[in-house]
């Protein structure tokens, strides 16, 4: 039937989300413990903070007047203002020293819109974006919907590795592809799916070949930093963007969704100047700008100093959480020669690597045995993108914001006797 | 320097919208009345109401965790639940009658988020849309952007003329370009630009040609009915989709930017089975779904019963705002046979025609002393699709949603004073 509504290309190339049906079971299978669905924690979400921003917003007519009225395509300029004070403080640098002006700022739904219109501000068919691999399974289907090659560089518990990177662009540069090089996408702290951050040394070098082999134009850096926000140690690396100094090959993008509240789709980025104005275009055709009411409850929540003591309290929580995980892994995978994974040290995730005859995919053995001893997880295939680095079935991705420690030394005990019947039955990939 | 960021020939394409400026002049020259944005009126906004919603959502703690947290892509089912109940009341048929589906409504930022993806999911570059002439010209931008033919057909104050369409549908049957014709898109109550509103017996010609002409799939008939809550003399006209018995032509797109609040960004559409999916894929890759927080307000807006008589407020409100826009038309311009105006029945628009020697273009002799008279329009030509019914540059937009009736009054009067000029010197398109 769909055939005869004759569909775009476009339309036709683009999918649901691989992980859509995992979503699925978690809903129509309440009694598994779900260590897939990436979602942030609901017991730390900041009703109080948001209720009371929204309280001082209705409490005056006219600001309230502001926040039901159309706002403008960038967005609200007291939350890009309180933004990039943020961004600055982060990178200890002056707005002089790190050279951004406010207009560079822009305002979407979640940063995922924001990663979307660069796709379709930067990408013709053809075009090609290279990533981590494993890499965030969201943006590369993104991608492969605008007709770009998505190319997979291998990566380590320090994300991207560099010399990989350098490798795969000069087989571009000897096959004549380098030209179609749009841009390398990193989630540059506690990645999803692997938790792994990118040192400081490494961001450089990444950079400088992002720089040095730019041929006729800019190969972007897009820095998805969505988690920075979520480190529990204390500590935290300079962005891409504080080590470019022209400013126009980094394109800096940030969330809210993980750090306060995904209800209100507040993503944000620093773009080079030359893409202000397109992907401003693209916005303003698409949906005039995003929500002003979400706008201004964000900007007072800043405006009023509640934002730094809710990622405080979140951060607590979610150490909890994440300590809770790699306790279990230990204890319940420690002595496994061949099993592997990463210790994240902030955001929501971590990456396992089981032993190589193990197909963790969800018609291999160990995904129904998993789902019997009553755990769900996310397959690893599911995170790779097609080209590239290979990829590597005895993968998988474990999140911890929502279940609980108990429920989380519960769920990585289940996947261990999932992976022990696995291994005794001599079961391996089909 | 742009140059050097190779963008995408999606984004090359894109321009900014052609009335920026005028938002612009707006804002930059505070003394001028404008009867040029489209803007709803601030005084009229539903303060109380959202305030009222948000303190419920917000005194209970399940209720808060769900707006705050990420919500489903289609949005949430109350919410479209409460919509098509209000549709089926309007268009006085049962949801078996109509044969929809809570799961063919979809939720989105505004309708104009909605009427972008619809335009991703059909139209390659070379498809031909359809639509009035004038026609609401940020669409007509939108599918230029896409790499679409838009073409215009003649129109009146009744809208549409399904003579004039099937004459354009035999042109392009004759050409063998018919096949090529993705869409007719029509704003089928009070209009933007024009203030029309669609007869009942003309929807049921339109939609019998668009399926007479169909060749090897559905030509889509988009009704953007964003103002059909706008109506100020009690009537109303059956919508395009009651007509629709198979319900696999017509595209039905509304919003609540116009009878609620711009500030939430909430917009809604009935779809063709076969579309649901491709569109719902199209709108998770990009942002996962429309503010649950938004759309938890909007729902709550209607389990209280606060929806109607918002509504008839500013329905009560905008009436004496048009009938103060028809009067002063009557007053200043009533005595010169060449200039005519639709005498709309509800919406935020009416639409000037002047006599022909007179450029209403922004660069043109009549903007010019309309400025200095103090008063802002949106010129015609804006409005017109650059192929089909020809442009005609001797015509204007007033809005009349933000002034008062005195102002108004004085705006109209300022107009009809650079009118006098522009004729007593006889000035003419250059």
């Amino acid at each position: 039937m769909s055939d005869r509504c004759r569909l775009s290309h476009r339309a036709r190339q683009a999918t649901d989300q691989p992980i859509s049906y995992l979503m699925g079971e978690t809903i129509a299978r309440p009694e598994l413990i779900s260590l897939a669905a990436g979602f942030v924690d609901p017991e730390t979400l900041p009703i109080d903070v948001v209720a009371e921003a929204t309280a001082e917003i209705f409490a005056d007519r006219e600001l309230a007047q502001a926040a039901l009225q159309y706002g403008t395509t960038p967005g609200e300029l007291e939350l890009r203002e309180a933004i990039l004070a943020r961004h600055l403080a982060a990178d200890a640098m002056t707005a002089g020293e790190a050279a951004i002006d406010v207009e560079q700022l822009v305002l979407t739904a979640g940063s995922n819109q924001l990663l979307h219109l660069i796709g379709e501000t930067l990408i013709d068919p053809g075009d090609i974006v290279i990533c981590a691999s494993p890499c965030y399974f969201v943006y590369v289907g993104t991608l492969q919907g605008l007709g770009a090659r998505v190319l997979g560089v291998a990566a380590d518990e320090q994300g991207l590795i560099p010399a990989a990177l350098e490798e795969s662009l000069q087989r571009l540069q000897a096959s004549g592809e380098l030209s179609r090089v749009k841009a390398i996408y990193v989630a540059s702290y506690y990645d999803n799916p692997t938790g792994a951050t990118i040192p400081a040394s490494r961001r450089q070098e990444i950079l400088e070949l992002a720089q040095r082999f730019r041929t006729d134009g800019v190969i972007h850096v897009i820095d998805d930093v969505a988690y920075r926000e979520l480190g529990y140690y204390g500590d935290d690396e300079p962005s891409f963007r504080s080590f470019d100094d022209a400013g126009e090959t980094v394109i800096h993008v940030g969330s809210f969704s993980k750090s306060f509240s995904p209800g209100l789709r507040i993503g944000w980025a620093i773009l080079p100047p030359p893409l202000v104005e397109p992907i401003g275009n693209q916005k303003g055709n698409m949906d005039f700008g995003s929500p002003r009411l979400n706008q201004r409850i964000m900007a007072t929540v800043f405006r009023r100093g509640l934002y730094d003591a809710h990622v405080a309290k979140i951060r607590a929580s979610y150490r909890v959480k994440l300590e809770a995980t790699l306790a279990a892994m230990e204890t319940h995978f420690g002595s496994l020669a061949e099993v592997d994974w990463i210790r994240a040290r902030g955001g929501l995730y971590t990456w396992v690597t089981l032993p190589e005859a193990i197909d963790t995919g969800s018609s291999g053995p160990l995904f129904a045995r998993a789902l019997d001893e009553g755990v769900l997880y996310v397959p690893g295939v599911h995170c790779y993108p097609q080209e590239g680095a290979p990829i590597r079935t005895n993968t998988l991705r474990l999140s911890f914001g929502v279940q609980s420690p108990e429920t989380i030394e519960q769920g990585v005990a289940a996947l261990a006797r999932a992976v022990a019947e696995v291994l005794a039955e001599g079961a391996i990939a089909p």
